[in-house]
């Protein structure tokens, strides 16, 4: 992949950020936020959407507040950038927050939630979307799948994370159930009508999780991002995948913070007591024997330790847009 | 209630903030979290596990951080002392975090977030409680049903407040259908067999909500608390409602947080932004005709409208407590 943004022109930091984040998701089994997105975002660069050489502009606006103009580089980078500077905040004060305007994609939330664990802190990420998850009471979307984010660092493992979609499910999860041909759940989307559908390709909204309390969370996250960096809520945000890419710009906005845990209690004593309750819940009688029961991340972790090993699977149709835009690969070399 | 307190020998500060909380609730139509609490206050006050006069320590850690010991507190007094603490600090550095440690229960979490709304900044209120949500894929509960409120300033009316547990309903939602003697939806709860029940009598737990995403955020929220704290978890932590209420301290961890929005946009420009969008929502066509569409504080708002007229229907149950608690009510004056 680095090859194939290379050619592009990608600068180098782009191209480390987007590598790293969708072979780490991909490891993680995340199939929807993982590499299998990386012939469409070379579409976006070739259309001009994603700017290969962006000047991201970091103003420091308190001690623990930045704006991040991301002059729509790679969401992937953006992000980076903005956690690091969080977490560089939270170091001194405690606490560090980014708002990231001017953005594109920026893949799973959880990439930019390991570099804050990774640095003792807890990390917060966040960010809008087109509209696609259906508001409460009504039959359209308003908001979109906007997800939340959550990390924590643990004792003997890799960090506690929750990484979830408001919606009841991501929309790339089924864009690639419409790819592998499958149905979806009746209670995941409806279509144009408001009406439930099994069909991916007639999905026209995702039903908020919880009902109002995912809208109501969905909207929480538009105002941390959207609102708050003063760009354009998940309405009026361009569809990614529209019938036609061009260089309109999305102008996604995200949100990062990071807490500094020595700030609260010694990051040791933290670990020691998060790492004693991941352990306790492991061990409690499952409702169905024989099904472990997990934390948020378990299922993660479990996958990463298999594909580490194994690799990533990519399918056939996925694989001929590989193909379709790089001569780094080929039917031989998978890579 | 302010009498009643005071004859036994409340400090004024957590009067003020108790009586303000449960009536503000109260007037929201949050009847699970409003006045209807008071008698049980009273009694856990003469049980001596709430802190008639407490010190409540506030030790600054970082510029962005602090520690408070509620010292038993009502949770109230603490929460409020704790919010204002973080808007201090949001004031000076863009950002507040405040953990509260040894604290009892502080009833709405939307009292905390509006104090931080109406000082222009974006308000965060979390709290721990006891184990009541069934943990996902097993049979019984790990995590309290831990809300988590947001609230944002707004231009033309009161903030826009999202407060919500992140079981399917709260707990003492459930009490009130007990007293009430009204079943309960089949999905929102199970028995101590983890079986689904409509009896609010027979419920052992409540179900997260979205079921593995509501589950996973009960524990970030426990993170944010009682980890960070330095107390216990939800699984360890006291039920509200014991069989005898007696002198052992509950120890509830919250974590407040208030982000200030000048840092990042003008309030007015932000104020006048989320306006629009939360106008273009409630005139959003509805799925039923005549239903008209909601943001999050919508339903309380109406019923404030209407309460703060009308005033606060108190079911005849909950007099009965009232009477028993104090002199300060009686049949012919409901105060």
């Amino acid at each position: 992949m680095q090859k194939t943004l290379e050619q592009r022109m990608v600068n180098p930091d782009s191209i480390d950020h987007v590598v790293s984040s969708l072979i780490q998701t991909s490891l993680r089994g995340v199939d929807s936020h993982g590499i299998n997105l990386f012939p469409h975002y070379c579409r976006a660069v070739d259309a001009k959407r994603i700017n290969r050489t962006p000047s991201i502009i970091i103003s420091q606006t308190g001690t623990s507040t930045a704006i991040v103009d991301a002059d729509n580089a790679f969401g992937h980078h953006a992000g980076a950038v903005a956690m690091d500077k969080a977490v560089e905040m939270a170091k001194k004060t405690g606490v560090g927050t980014a708002s990231v305007k001017n953005s594109t994609h920026f893949a799973a939330a959880a990439y930019f939630g390991f570099r804050a664990a990774d640095r003792d802190c807890l990390g917060f990420a966040f960010t809008n979307a087109n509209a696609l998850v259906k508001t409460f009471g009504a039959k359209e979307a308003f908001f979109g799948t906007n997800p939340i984010c959550f990390t924590a660092p643990l004792e003997r493992e890799g960090p506690f994370c929750l990484d979830m979609a408001t919606a009841v499910v991501s929309w790339n999860k089924i864009n690639n159930y419409r790819r592998e041909n499958r149905d979806i759940p009746m209670h995941w989307a409806s279509d144009s009508k408001g009406n439930p559908v099994t069909d991916p390709g007639q999905v026209q909204t995702i039903n908020p999780v919880g009902d109002y309390k995912g809208y109501g969370l969905g909207m929480m996250i538009d105002i941390l991002c959207g609102v708050l960096a003063g760009g354009p809520a998940s309405k009026d945000i361009l569809p990614m995948y529209p019938p036609k890419l061009d260089s309109t710009k999305r102008r996604l906005s995200h949100f990062f913070m990071a807490i500094d845990i020595d700030k609260f209690l010694g990051v040791a004593q933290f670990k020691k007591n998060l790492q004693r309750i991941v352990d306790e819940i492991r061990v409690v009688e499952p409702a169905v024997a024989g099904q472990k029961v997990m934390v948020a991340g378990d299922p993660e972790k479990k996958n990463y330790s298999i594909r580490v090993i194994e690799g990533i699977p990519v399918d056939d149709a996925i694989f001929e847009e590989f193909l379709a835009i790089s001569s780094e690969f080929s039917r031989t070399v998978k890579s």
